[in-house]
């Protein structure tokens, strides 16, 4: 009784977040700008709606009782992730969430314009704000938690995966990567020629023909623009996007591809949990382990290219750009760069041992964001050897985290890289036949795999929990590194 | 003090409006089909939330507080206007709201399905559920405002235009048109030639030209499509559809035209008091008067059809269709038919009228759903000497109205087509240049008198109130008959 008055909550709680997955899509890929202001208020307001829903006192007796009735493991799981939340939700005031969610959405809004005119200047005092309101709120969840304060916030979105995880795995790719990236970069022997132009129609449709043969349900999604790709909406009804550029359709074609690897999560989460904590996707490591999945491990292998290249042709037009062997120097071409989203997968984890080391010296007041820019460049000139000085628009200013106030999310990138490699690993070993089905873009193997293994267990388990389920190790670099090696040096 | 609460209140309410428009237009233009469940459910949620915003019984106190405190006559006004919405609000339980809600929203999911199949008989006992629950609405409102049950519908979608008002003026148009019908097809000599077919992106090319002449602010506001053209969203940020058909321009493009006379009201609603009752448009006869003023009055006129020619030519190439005795035959060409968003401004309010008049007998008891669709037929037989038989898609299963509960709705149509017809009198009088500004494409005087005369003073008047401010006279029949004599047997 009190286990399924609890799910009657949160599955209205889910509403307000299938409306806010619905409200972020629109916002990002179509809304007029004249609509910012008053979406950023009803945004704040619906988000304290929410809040107020899980802040009924008697929920958490309901909890108490819940636990003497009888219950089947998932429900277990789920009244666990239930206490969890209202524990969480009950520690902040309807003041901080509308306060925080009000300066957030504004702070997102405005970004473009100060990354556009390179105005780090202008930006720095909105940073502060975020960084002070996101202080207050790990300094709450610390307490509720029991966590250091920088942890609290990493835990929020990759549950259980903290600094004493992510700090030997993050040394172990300091020491490692920058060597991987001076032999690789000294054995590539000549840049790639860049692609040809392809009239941005032309790339929607070989975008929509892969996404078809992923397996993706169009019955339960689509395919947008946006100045930032993502992929969001609800597990009933996925909104991926992509931006097209005509110089380099290469960029959109893997954004769908990567996007696509979140959408098949969402898509494969176990249907009789949807509304409920336990059907959700674990953490944003884990989304991205998906995503990278699809985007790294399956689409820059040497089997997707050859599937991949006699569509381009068919879908593009014969040209000598596309050949294989081109194809395989776009796709694989290592080169440090100073922005983080299009940077291959060897020196993208150096840009996230950065973010992730400054986010930590501004949350240990070690660093004060006066000095973030210096900073910034400073760690670029050690990990990268490059340096962007004062193009603050291709440095500090480059990503839309820190506007919308998300610190502790980019790990979750890095791990995802990871766990991808590990994945891939171990599946390579239960599909014997998966390079003849990449060889002939016969996807279905696979998603099945991961269906099983992955998708279908929701947040049953934690991410660290699944990963050695499936793999039998912990979350590790050993795989990713591997891969490297063999990709880039065999 | 009060009234700054109660404005407060009112201003997070109007965020969860703002929520619902952005939510209708996803589903309606964009949402793929997997998504109609969960969607219906988070609408519900999302209503029951507003409706207990305004439960707070001292909300009713406030207003009485408010009274006595020195407000301005627009405060006074919105004043009003909170305290009959929380009367109303106050009038029904959560559980009413969520019920209806679902309701109507699955049965507009439903509805597309049974239009397509005809199957009147599959959709009757959804008929009589939402029948049902309109009734109960109807008593419950009956007994708030003091007003006959269908009334108290009548009420919702344009406030004080009610049955006394409606009734001599319907009764008129039942007399004139018929005859009216006869008389102006007698007099047309041969049907029009079928428009050359055009591409749907050449119709969106044209269309978007026509929005920016009219003076629509695409800041503030996008154009979409489908299957059923609307406009709606919010102020700042209005969202306009149509549906293209290639073998009939016209279609899409007066639909656009029509929307856009909702849009401009919308966009010209007053800025300072969007967010409160005051601000917002005053009924949906007030909203129909500027799309059709826009669509009926404006651009079939001999100056429009003269300035869109040449453009018409300009985007679609040259065609003898698109001659100008043509587009006058076409835009002109009255004919009895069976859909009601087909048909011609002289047929139109007999589609009207017959619906009406339905609605009335199904809410006094006088009708049974079992008994619509012959009451239907025999109706259309007498008014427009055509009967659909069972062909329901083309009778009484062709409108999304009453799947989605928006009984009481239809009148406004009509009322809003002879306001347009009175605005335009008036207008002519006011703006001696008018024909000459029409002919060059110049719609920027026509704009302001509209934003000035009735735009900008929001629901500061009623209906009834404001159209006797600007023409002197009561809501009638004479305008539109007058105009319909002179275009059609002049």
């Amino acid at each position: 009784m009190s286990y399924k008055d609890l799910s009657n909550v949160f599955e209205k709680y889910n509403h307000i977040q299938h409306i806010n997955g619905v409200l972020y899509w629109d916002e990002s890929s179509m809304m007029p700008k004249g609509g910012g202001s008053i979406r950023s208020k009803a945004i704040a307001t619906l988000n304290t709606l929410g809040h107020n829903m899980l802040l009924d006192l008697t929920l958490i007796d309901k909890c108490s009782a819940a636990k003497s009735e009888s219950l089947e493991a998932w429900e277990e799981k789920n009244l666990a992730l239930m206490e969890r939340q209202l524990k969480i939700n009950q520690g902040f005031t309807p003041d901080f969430i509308e306060r925080k969610s009000l300066l957030a959405s504004k702070c997102e809004q405005l970004w473009p314009d100060f990354k556009k005119n390179n105005d780090w200047n202008g930006f720095k005092p909105y940073l502060q704000k975020l960084v002070d309101i996101s202080i207050e709120e790990s300094k709450i969840l610390s307490d509720l938690l029991e966590l250091n304060p920088y942890d609290a916030l990493l835990d929020k979105y990759e549950p259980g995966l903290l600094m004493e995880h992510i700090d030997p795995v993050f040394d172990a790719l300091k020491k490692e990567l920058p060597q991987l990236v001076q032999e690789i970069t000294k054995k590539q022997k000549s840049k790639p020629q860049p692609f040809c132009k392809v009239p941005q129609e032309k790339q929607r449709s070989l975008s929509l023909f892969l996404m078809k043969k992923l397996g993706f349900d169009f019955e339960r999604g689509r395919l947008d623009t946006s100045p930032h790709p993502f992929c969001g909406g609800d597990p009933r009804d996925v909104r991926l996007t992509t931006k097209y550029h005509e110089e380099d359709f290469s960029s959109s074609i893997m954004g769908v591809l990567h996007e696509t690897g979140h959408a098949m999560y969402e898509q494969g989460l176990p249907q009789k949990w949807l509304d409920q904590p336990v059907g959700k996707a674990i953490g944003m490591a884990a989304h991205e382990s998906q995503s990278l999945f699809i985007e790294m491990q399956i689409c820059r292998s040497e089997e997707f290219i050859q599937f991949l290249q006699p569509h381009l042709e068919e879908h593009f037009g014969k040209d000598t750009s596309l050949s294989l062997e081109n194809l395989r120097q776009n796709y694989r071409n290592v080169e440090p760069g100073f922005i983080r989203i299009d940077a291959d997968e060897v020196t993208y984890p150096l840009h996230i041992v950065l973010r992730y080391e400054l986010e930590r010296a501004l949350f240990d007041g070690s660093l004060k964001v006066d000095d973030v820019a210096e900073a910034w460049n400073s760690k670029m000139e050690t990990y990268l050897g490059i340096n962007p000085k004062d193009q603050h628009s291709k440095g500090c200013l480059q990503d839309v985290h820190w506007p919308a106030a998300l610190f502790g999310y980019f790990p979750s990138y890095t791990l995802g890289a990871l766990i991808a490699a590990q994945l891939k690993e171990t599946m390579q070993k239960a599909l014997p036949n998966m390079k003849q089905d990449l060889l002939s873009g016969d996807f279905s193997n696979i998603f099945k795999w991961l269906r099983s293994n992955f998708h279908e267990h929701g947040s049953f388990y934690t991410t660290p929990e699944l990963i050695q389920k499936i793999t039998g190790q912990s979350v590790s670099e050993k795989a990713y590194l591997d891969n490297i090696r063999i990709r880039y040096l065999g």
